[in-house]
């Protein structure tokens, strides 16, 4: 790359944040394509499905696996099968809120849809969590990147325990597969729900965070950045604890701050 | 909300950033959903089509209208009629890139494909920008964003003169919303292709974002942040200049260095 700066201008090289596709299919049968960076693929698959309300744990899944090819790219592919019994998704499952016939979408359809297909109470949870403790986080996020120091280019994932011990770090070129990747790891090992847990983004907080949180059993989401309406009025409506623009000694809750004592 | 900084805890105020989905329908089909900031919204689905290759302008399509009904959730649905002659889209058009049968899904393919849907040449416009110019656009998008400043969770779509002059400005919740109402703007307003402009991203450029301005016809593509490998590809076989991490009086160039002077 050319790198202008003041009056210089020089040709450097320059790492970037990898950026692929990868289609997810079920039984064969392609279900949605994302744009991600490589690796936690299984995760990423894993994550997607239990968001989208299609499987409730890891126990649904029998196996995934690559397509085999001769090539590379077969690792932009891969394949779920659904454990015997479990229903396979409908042809409409990768278009989410898809209305059918009248005009009837909006926010508060979009949160009865995600309510509906959410197995885990997290307004029941009972975890209070210090604010010293939380305000902690984004320094441990950030410290356990590795590859944004390099490439800028990295939305993260953090999931931590209730005393501020980071239990699984991942990342992605887009913000949401993070978030699946990290959900993901949670149902492959037998984690969910994520009772008492906390979920750090490492930017902005959108419904579909929340949305994804919601499915994990996570009763905290906080935001290194803002939040939308959307993504508050679903953690007010399912008793989550949002928590926004934390950065140094400070922060903003905008649903259930009684748990951050 | 509550606030919370050092030793104290208080209650107050804030605004946040609206985001509600919006149904796309083409012919009174679905489409396709989007989580939107409302506003712009015919921009949103005119440069939707136009970046997903359904359309190639404005010209394309007869009319736009929101579907009619009592309530205010009838404006998150819009139905789009194409004008007579204009194939509708495929079944599948709202996935792209998804595989059929083989597994042959690589960057490579995703840039062919959109590479096969592109009727504009970007790599033979002319344009010439002094670095001095580009350095100064950050500063004029983050002016003229009025959202911004309250929320602080927009991220915004700038389409410049290649003097400098602010075109248009478009917001949203989400990136490629920005840049769909930013290149629907373009179409709509009869300035296809945007030859000699350049587009400024708020955040990082994606191969989507790529992908838009390459579907719009625009030569040059700025990011305040960080680009990912496939759009740096994207960008390198289309011909398209694309800089990130414009700021203050730097920035790196990495593909088609010889526009920025």
């Amino acid at each position: 790359m050319t790198r202008i700066a003041e009056n210089s201008r020089e040709i450097r090289f320059d790492s970037l944040v990898a950026e692929e596709p990868l289609e997810i299919r079920v039984g064969g049968r392609p279900l949605a394509v994302t744009m991600r960076t490589p690796g936690n693929d299984f995760e990423l698959a894993t994550g997607f499905l239990l968001s989208e309300g299609l499987i409730t744990g890891a126990a649904d899944v029998a196996t995934i696996s690559y397509c085999p090819g001769p090539d590379a790219q077969a690792f932009n592919v891969l394949d779920v099968a659904f454990t015997p019994g479990v229903r396979p998704p409908a042809d409409n499952a990768a278009r989410p809120f898809l209305t059918t016939s009248s005009c009837g979408l909006c926010g508060k359809a979009s949160i009865d849809d995600v309510r509906s297909k959410s197995v885990y109470d997290v307004r029941a949870d009972p975890m209070r969590l210090p604010a010293s403790v939380l305000c902690a986080l984004p320094e441990r996020l950030r410290a356990a990147q590795k590859v944004f120091e390099r490439t800028g280019g990295l939305h993260a994932a953090g999931v931590f325990d209730g005393d501020g011990t980071l239990l699984c770090l991942r990342e992605d070129v887009g913000r949401h597969n993070a978030f699946d990747k990290a959900i993901g790891w949670a149902a492959m090992s037998g984690r969910l729900p994520l009772r008492g847990k906390v979920i750090l983004a490492s930017g902005r907080a959108s419904f579909e965070l929340v949305q994804k949180a919601l499915m994990a059993g996570v009763p905290m989401l906080a935001a290194v950045s803002a939040p939308s309406s959307l993504a508050a009025e679903l953690a007010e409506e399912a008793g989550m604890t949002l928590v926004g623009f934390l950065r140094g000694d400070t922060m903003n809750i905008y649903t259930g701050a009684e748990r951050v004592v």
